[in-house]
């Protein structure tokens, strides 16, 4: 097994269905109301380094590092000797000192999960860096897929939006392709540019027309329209937007019948899907956070403590 | 026994007392120095979910919470994705998600705890919710007020202050009125309108004159100042309103011997309460925090895990 | 054992030796991988009662009440019930009846710490206060050079630096003396007062020549600049500081081949230290944040549990 999850790419076909069979063991084990907790990282420190806010990704690894009995630290780098300057390496050597059997670690800055691993001991986990990636959104969304469609080889999915910026569509593009499923982005020309499949890798269609693609896609992934980038002049009007790429009942009617709509959340309902998507059967975007503590656990324990 | 406790009205005397119970032995069982800790909660998460800053209630919730063995997950909204947009409904639907056992919820707007009570399996505990309700407060100043006087049946208990904007007085009087006590409201004609008493339930007298009230209270409550509120057009100024409703030593004299003054603090000494009463014996302030505990461990306990 | 540390003068030779001792014996028995966790204080609480932000001394309080199976509970003063006026006698009052059995408090006034250990049962550990001082950083640098250089007694200790605003210094200078080493104090003039000696303690010299000094030094600690005070009048500008009493590669050559060079973190690389001598093998930095954990478990070990 890898040391570091730095991004989707540490990952070969093996690694990634052992995660994903793994969490599913994981989800199994300690679903119930009985037996929730299990010993598996018991005096182990799993630090949570969080140089953006992100109060989701964070309580997902603390609920998953609690559920194997690790203890956990939260360090926001906010009002932190950070902001007295102090450099991304001295915390790691201060964070290594400490006995940090894992950092978790969001960082504004692409590739700072790397950087990190030169100079920690321990197992170095991305949960978000600039826009680059967020390997444990892709695991998560790929157990989900397998979950509710029975496999991944062979999929059609679809993602829909600001691909351009989103480490989520990047970490779910290598991801997929790892795992053999075909990958469509869709999105408005100036969030797709021309040479990204190149750059993403291979085995990728690109389309600037959603309609056409929804009856061939077995998943449709919605990424979250980063309201801040809205008044650029790279990005289209909101209306415009929500009116070509938004995911409303019409369009969820056009898809085969076992298809879902997926989102990592959190949505801006009305924007890029309706409230009727979001709460219809299809949508698995609650699926998504649940299967985002067990995907979480599985990476966790195969780091630390598996065999 | 109930699943949720979004406000006072929820408990009827035979929960009320259960709970009272159940806080007592639980302090007789973890208030020694060995023993502090119970193995009943273990395994199970407890989220405290605060919209708003409230330090010592989140404190006393995540003490009570660990006594009893449970994981404690801290969601402050602030600077959380609830910053991005997102409603309570989403937020709701992620703790669902992340396996929430319960959620104690502090909101600014009242009946929020209702609210997310409609979407989570586990359970919900109102921590505050806009001028509405404050349950567990009101249930451990029951619990003080039965410590030091050995009963709440027509115990006489005379609150006093801006009763109006306040959840702990809401909550208070629902709960005395279950319980069998008596309530008085005393405070400016402002913040006690006259309908109050047909709004809050029966069996309640509302004065202006807090001296009147004095001889025959067994319990005086001081209600804490919102110094936010002080410039407002319906608030007496500083000075006019410590001199009529202020708790000092000559008035806590005029109290039956055996009368206690109690406070939810954090107080403003000098204000609503003189440093003399405040550290008297008669006060019940530190008692009133450490039965805080208490209580929220049997709160839990009752909601979670008991019988 | 003493029940407090609020300074680094609560403690005579005899504690400060078991503290290390302690330590030590602490290090070597979590430092393995497999047993990091001790039962020693299961069931207690300690409370992180931070009024300034210092994320690295409360992960580091965090991290060694963890590994002694301590329950730990932040309480950060920004946007606390504090905000609203709360005084830190009510605050103490609060942790006591809340069943804290340890305090380990950050204030920006000095004597805070003892104030509060005069409210509460539990034990006050002094995390910094003020300039007054910081013990757990004065025993953990002991530590340090114990671990490196074999012995305490008869060393001589140069601390270099804005001594006058020092906490770090000012617990070091008393804890050295109490150990039998000797201290000489470098830096600007207006930096360290003349009769700062007599102020601070007796065994101690004074130099405003840095490479006067360093051929005798068995160790060199390097002061924090605090950048918010480089505009003052008193202090120098930060090239004049940073040729004068910086220390750097040619410095470090002068020093005897034993000698070990100690930053107490975060640095300003370039400033009061050079990268070539905070990434030197001379260089504790790294060690002294490790040993900082061992000397805090020490501490809350031989406070709440030991015999």
């Amino acid at each position: 097994m890898i040391r570091h999850l730095r991004e989707a790419g540490d990952l070969d076909a093996a690694d990634a269905t052992l995660i994903l069979d793994t969490a599913r063991e994981l989800a199994r084990l300690t679903g119930g109301r009985e037996v929730k907790k299990l010993p598996t990282l018991r005096g182990r420190t799993v630090v949570n380094l969080f140089y953006e806010d992100s109060t989701r990704t964070r309580i997902s690894f603390e609920a998953a590092a609690k559920r194997l009995s690790a203890d956990v630290i939260n360090f926001s780098a906010k009002g932190s000797s950070v902001s007295k300057g102090e450099s991304l390496k001295d915390t790691a050597l201060t964070l290594q000192a400490m006995g940090a059997d894992a950092v978790v670690v969001r960082h504004g800055a692409s590739g700072a999960p790397h950087r990190l691993a030169n100079w920690v001991d321990g197992s170095v986990v991305n949960a978000g860096d600039g826009t680059h990636e967020h390997p444990t959104q892709a695991l998560l969304d790929a157990f989900t897929m397998r979950e509710r469609l029975g496999r991944l080889a062979g999929l059609n999915v679809t993602i829909v939006g600001d691909v351009l910026h989103s480490r989520v569509a990047r970490s779910n593009v290598v991801l997929l392709n790892t795992l053999g499923a075909k990958v469509t982005l869709v999105g408005p020309p100036t969030l797709i540019p021309v040479d990204i499949a190149s750059a993403l890798g291979s085995g990728m269609t690109v389309s600037y027309d959603l309609d056409a693609v929804l009856p061939a896609s077995d998943v449709v992934m919605m990424l979250r329209v980063q309201t801040e980038r809205m008044n650029a002049s790279y990005f289209p009007s909101a209306r415009e937007y929500s009116r070509r790429y938004g995911m409303d009942g019409a369009r969820m009617r056009r898809l085969p019948e076992h298809a879902i709509v997926m989102h990592p959340g959190p949505m801006n309902r009305g924007m890029e899907i309706s409230p009727e998507v979001a709460d219809s059967p299809r949508s698995t975007i609650v699926e998504q956070v649940a299967n985002g503590v067990s995907v979480r656990m599985a990476v966790l324990y195969l780091l630390l403590g598996g065999k």
